[in-house]
């Protein structure tokens, strides 16, 4: 077995995948060591609405920009994916309908509505658009290009196509310690040690002992989701809809999927009956008739909350052998092929725009 | 193949598995026909509480006797069943706690609290056995006695028991028609022809054609069933706790089991969501902190409901050679071994109670 | 709850919800009634390989050309199914290789390799292709063409895209007997009449005693297939592989399933452990790196078979008002889209080839 | 959230909830800190046959008599436990039959058949006892009194016992480091700090990095295991049948277990297809009617090996207030008990046997 790598990434979700496709598609030799199964955590809870949108209030327009570059790779990447992987990532267009119940509501999607990929439908025209809707709506604000993909297909997408480039995938593979002798990091794990020049860290919500042994004062929180998954014959919806966090979203395989809950600091990884009862009547009250639908599964995750809510992409302050690309929160689908860009580009010595590199530090400032 | 029998009972639920081993153990050549797989249905759906108080109210005198009579034969069974069969049917002491929330629930208690097997504890008597219920209760009716079983289990055990005294079970057999030519019935089936002497009913919702085909001018209803088991480490429960038709019932397993809505008519089977809400509303009003548990299953089942919610059990008004064992409703588990027992007795020419001959036969006057 | 419609069809499966959507698309009031779940029979169990040329031997010139038509149909039922249902059948080219292990295996494959779609590959090109394959294959014969679907979604969308022209759907809906009084057929069901001015017997291995009722000498034999899916990082596969009636297609989601053993006249639905070693020994020979990957699921179906394993797809033979779709054995999945149209041309008075009226005729001579 | 213990156990497997429950039982405030959820790795793959006698060979007399002294914990253990808990851990009678295929397999049943609880059975005895056992046997060694139990209840028994004595479980709570500052330890949690007096480190094959963190020159390494549950309903088997190293373990609920495979140094912990066809050969060779039996799951697990197979259970050797409870092999399920109160007695500073203490201390000779 080969245990040497220029490059070792730790954690396989959606995040050190793509990172690990990225590197691999550029020659760069790389191994992924994931703790349990790939894509099993996080990457499978999510619902994967591409909601690049969804997420313009608060987080401001680097961020904003850099999501809908990501969201723009997805295009590109769902038939490069599909020719090296045969993994078909179940990308689905249909947009993304905000809703309002409420002045209140429409008030607070003014700034999307500024936005020229936005527009605002009465609700007689969201309701030519999905009859089905709740009738209480006044009106919803139509994000056309917003697209859904299938997140643990991605995930699995991205990992076959960094093989194919020649990566390694080493599962049920915990990291114990990562020393640093020399310019070779020793990484510890429970199958063995393995060597590499450099380490990113993609372990979304269980990086926080890396940090700690890596010397970065950074503390990732976990805000735990849950989701339903729906099956029903009698009525559909073709656009994803939204209100107040929640959504409903279409899958490609006929299902829609409820989501999500959000539990702040708990690391419990399991479905309660509470996140059940509050995701049915969230769902109830956008779309009346999903009540009486087939309730097929429900999982959780955990989200990987920063300070701020986004992301810390980039290198160790202190370390440019070490980088992080960790704490995507709820973004983590849908800035993935940007983020690991992004690190192939750090790693390659590429151009990385100066707005996202200062967006993204690990020791960006803290202004909240 | 063997296809001529003394007996064919038609439906491999728990009443049709209990009549197969009361008569294989009475020497009688049995078969059972199954369409699907034995005990898949209303009764792997039950959550297996033997509540014969909890059917006082209502059903009168003959019904109480019955259920009392049967819930005692489980008690000699379950070894009778392990030591044939290898299964342990999972009896469950701990007795069944009916919560009082008002005085109005008090009142309703009345009359079962008149039987001496039940007694009323206040509030405080009802933490001390369960700290962890509902704080608004006044009281509560307590039924020491009353067990739970694991209905799968049982008719699982019932028909290995059966087995090991010749019966045969034939699975995946669905019965097309039945026809009499001179002293025998022709049950033509999806895999065969099969032959026997005397046929009983015993299909549960799905017994309506077979009244049809043989000349019986009565109608079962479905009244659908859902249920969710939970578990978590934080809080136990020792006792079964019931109010206002729900119910929570401790498995031996650990798991809590949260039933059962009841939707008329309904013939779907599959969990919906406006169920799932419904029980996870009526457990936390029951159990405060169950909102806090692990969801493991859902799933639901189709009582099968008779004019009078008594079952039918004894022959055919017009030929003794056809039997009927179905229309349990809510209470197939608990009836299951007094039924097997009773349809045995007929087959046999064994005495019967006539009360219970009366109350159970299917020509009885519809008086509601 | 409407009852009276144009045409009934009994069965939703993957035929049933085929004929109903080219049933719906043309204006014709139609309703599909299923036993149980739509699709949820041999629909799902089949792999989805849509293998054309795979059954080029044995059935003859026109069945193959219904075939190859049938193929060509999904390809614009893709995207049709897609944007009315918002479901992705799965289509997944890659062709299939049907490997040769011997001279012996080669001789069997000169009928189909003088198809023009048809070419044959030696050893080391077909590594080329598949470099993981047997190192024991002496070739494989390369069908470009053949692609695959994923048929319960097929069968989805199918019956969504009917939905949406106005089809009704009723599941749970037990067919017990179907009369015809005057011009209008009376069909009895454990949820209640239903009236039909035609009906369509598309209830695949189950359709047995609807010719009894129906006056039809004929018997379908079910013929029981076992499926396994795995999963795994190391090797992969791009291509079907196929030898000697086993094959392993490669999903749109990265699995691999092996199938299908085959049954002759069981009637059991479950897989059994020698199912389980058959599929496995024989994968293991056509891919060796096989034995060290995941499995994931298990399933079965039983394929229906008729006398000489061509469907069933026309008229009663004395009454035009019924119809037979069934029978379909190893080929369902692949002849679905033609059988709709076909069965809709008949009832739409449009022309249908007369050789494959012939053909598929229910009465048409045994000359086996 | 309480944070400080007398001691904290890493680890809630089966070995952990032992000593939590024998701790709590006498008063010690304890916290057991499992990574994922309780008993969900190698406790839920045990198959669960306490075979003390079946581990008579190669590891010595007080290896047996330590067995031996567990399996009869489990006597009492089991109302103990189900009066606190209220969950049925499943102990099933029927013992063990060793069956001897050629005269070379009676020799090597030698050594076990020497003891008073053994009995040599001629073949036709043991189809006296089993009729469909294989008819290649000429015999087996019976050894009536060992029992099986289901582990994952045992694991979770012991836990809610534990918790009712006023124990604390903290499930989804990964260990990073265990550092000691004075008399106390710091147990660096994903969650959270915890401090305990004392610690116990009972984490199965994961244990390696708390040696290495400790400063103890052990390995442990990981042999996985793989098993099938089925179930049919023609035959069945009253006793656990054993020969080679393989098993098939009739279950309280009426499934037939089958294992193990045994795959040295394999972190994986999937079952894959090489498993499952070892297994269903194997099983077919002592019980050849199983290969007709539906299979209804299929697991793994990952038994924890020391450098002799025999656990480390004990004192560090240089600090008293590390114990170590580790690498019980094949064993963990029956000698849990006695290792649990093992434990509590060094803690309790009760009275050990001293061949118990030295077979079992880590820093034992390697005689190997």
């Amino acid at each position: 077995m080969q245990t040497s790598y220029d490059v070792v990434v730790i954690g396989g979700g959606i995040i050190g995948s793509a990172i690990a496709y990225y590197l691999a598609k550029n020659q760069v030799e790389v191994a992924v060591l994931e703790e349990s199964r790939i894509g099993l955590k996080a990457t499978s809870a999510a619902a994967g609405m591409l909601g690049a949108h969804s997420e313009y209030e608060g987080y401001g327009k680097d961020f904003f920009n850099f999501a809908r570059y990501s969201q723009a790779l997805y295009t590109e990447l769902k038939d490069e994916l599909y020719g090296l992987s045969g993994i078909d990532i179940g990308c689905k267009k249909g947009g993304i309908l905000k809703l309002a119940f409420s002045e209140h509501d429409k008030k607070a999607l003014r700034a999307i509505l500024t936005l020229p990929t936005v527009k605002w439908l009465e609700a007689n025209e969201v309701r030519n658009l999905e009859p089905d809707v709740s009738p209480k709506i006044i009106g919803a604000a139509y994000i056309e290009e917003d697209i859904s993909v299938m997140p643990y297909r991605v995930c699995q997408a991205f990992l076959k196509g960094a093989q194919v480039y020649g990566a390694s995938i080493f599962e049920h593979t915990n990291v114990l310690k990562i020393q640093k002798q020399l310019d070779t990091f020793q990484i510890d794990t429970t199958v063995g040690m393995f060597k590499a020049k450099r380490v990113v860290i993609a372990a979304g919500v269980w990086s926080n002992p890396f940090f700690q042994q890596l010397g970065v004062e950074q503390q990732i929180t976990p805000v735990k989701g849950e989701c339903i998954a729906v099956e029903g014959r009698s009525t559909f919806l073709k656009h994803t809809i939204f209100h107040d966090k929640y959504y409903i979203v279409p899958r490609n395989n006929g299902e829609l999927v409820i989501g999500a809950t959000m539990e702040e600091n708990d690391w419990s990884e399991h479905v309660s009956l509470d996140g059940m009862e509050t995701l049915i009547q969230k769902a109830k009250e956008l779309f009346p008739g999903i009540g009486q639908m087939k309730m097929n599964a429900a999982w959780s995750g955990l989200r990987p909350q920063t300070f701020d809510q986004k992301p810390f992409i980039g290198f160790h302050p202190h370390d440019e052998a070490i980088l992080f690309a960790t704490g995507h929160y709820r973004n983590g689908i849908l800035l993935a092929p940007a983020t690991g860009e992004m690190i192939a580009s750090f790693i390659l010595n590429r151009t990385v725009k100066k707005e996202w590199v200062e967006s993204f530090q690990i020791n960006r400032p803290n202004r909240r």
